[in-house]
């Protein structure tokens, strides 16, 4: 592409968060980037937007060089944002999310704000790619997944993306040891085993806070699950078509009169 | 099967919308009904779940001979509370969803608090339906919804459900006439036509809210859109894993060499 590159980035750890600094740190070296990402923590917001409350967007300084806008919604509600308010309805070159503090593997995609907007960029036709850590802490090492933006965004703006589809990208944690390269892959069928711990607030009145456990039983060598597990990034590509197509032929069989 | 099974139901309207008694009412005949609903509405909140505060349950009364809570959190985490809380870590035998105010066609699945419910019960091995009906109206009618979710029950108590997906059914309006029948379609491709209406505070700073129309290109008979715009029912199989398999071959074939 001749002109410059227009670069949206965005996340759902927060505008603050390390992991969005080393984003646009990368994505400034690729075009004119903006930036427009919660003023919180988003976690776990899946592809939730705000309708029964407004929207605000704050202008911050971020970076030298960079517009950089926090919203107080979701991470979808700021791609929305930034396409249909901040831009008037034009679309950014690429569309960029994360660094996610914490891994997005297998069916975490569907609870990630982060891939979340990546797969709302592709709803809108945006080539865009969901990057996260498997590392949450706040102070995780990030170095070492400089060179795998690099390497994702260098190929998605050279060879644009499959109209319907977004890239979800896990890099292992930096002490896991070096990156052994770069795996396609799919998602790993796993669940969560979820608990619920019990406590009394000061009134003798029980809450409950959301405690899980990640399983996997699925050992496929071309999941993000091994793949990640064995030293790799994995890189998935994600539809937002979720018609289980091959259940169709079997559900016809049924007799459906009303 | 031999015993009652049990039933669990939600929704993402809020326990007291009159889509989740008409969904209440019905399953009684089906066997044991367990509620756990938001305690308010969580529209649009997606596959969003709770984990930057906590959760609490209310024993609320619904309905005669029903065992309801209401709950302070999103529709998946009604559903993770249900299993891990209530249920101790045990399944319900089937879990619906509904009936939704307003419709959960094409990509509004992923953006549905109700439909994600449904997925999160698929994600736990739980034959799921989610029910939605084309109407937003707190006053809409519900009754020709009935059979529809009578004969999609029985056939998913009957013959279960295949590994990986749940059912998403949504009903036309009252008025638009006659059922013609159900028909099983796929998702169709689709976007939202977003637009923010900005408006200003007594303070004078902006805020916005958001405002879409819904837009499909996709005139394919086999498409859920078509369905209900011809007065039929549509049912499409939904599945968690969103692997853009067909995309796997192309993306090997680039240099990802970190």
């Amino acid at each position: 592409m001749s002109k410059t590159p227009l670069i949206l980035v965005t996340n759902d750890d927060g505008i603050f968060a390390p992991g969005i600094r080393v984003l646009v740190e990368e994505m400034k070296a690729f075009g004119k980037v903006l930036v427009v990402a919660p003023d919180k923590p988003q976690s776990a917001m899946g592809h939730a937007i705000t309708i029964h409350s407004f929207l605000r967007l704050q202008r911050v300084e971020l970076m030298e060089g960079v517009e950089a806008w926090s919203c107080n919604g979701t991470p979808v509600d700021c791609v929305k944002l930034a396409i249909y308010k901040l831009l008037g309805g034009s679309r950014p070159d690429l569309l960029v999310s994360g660094i996610n503090h914490g891994a997005n593997i297998s069916i975490n995609v569907l609870y990630s704000g982060t891939m979340s907007a990546a797969v709302e960029g592709a709803m809108e036709g945006i080539p865009s790619v969901g990057f996260s850590l498997m590392d949450h802490g706040i102070e995780a090492e990030f170095a070492h997944t400089r060179p795998v933006v690099r390497r994702v965004v260098a190929n998605t703006l050279q060879h644009g993306m499959a109209q319907g589809i977004c890239l979800n990208v896990n890099v292992p944690r930096a002490d896991h040891g070096p990156l052994k390269g770069l795996r396609v892959c799919r998602q790993a069928r796993a669940n969560w085993e979820d608990e619920f711990e019990t406590r009394l607030d000061p009134g003798g009145k029980e809450y409950y806070w959301l405690k899980g456990e990640f399983r996997s039983e699925d050992h496929g060598e071309d999941t993000d699950v091994w793949a990640v597990k064995h030293g790799f990034v994995s890189l998935v590509p994600v539809q937002y078509d979720m018609t289980a197509h091959h259940a169709i032929a079997a559900l016809n069989t049924l007799d459906h009169a009303l």
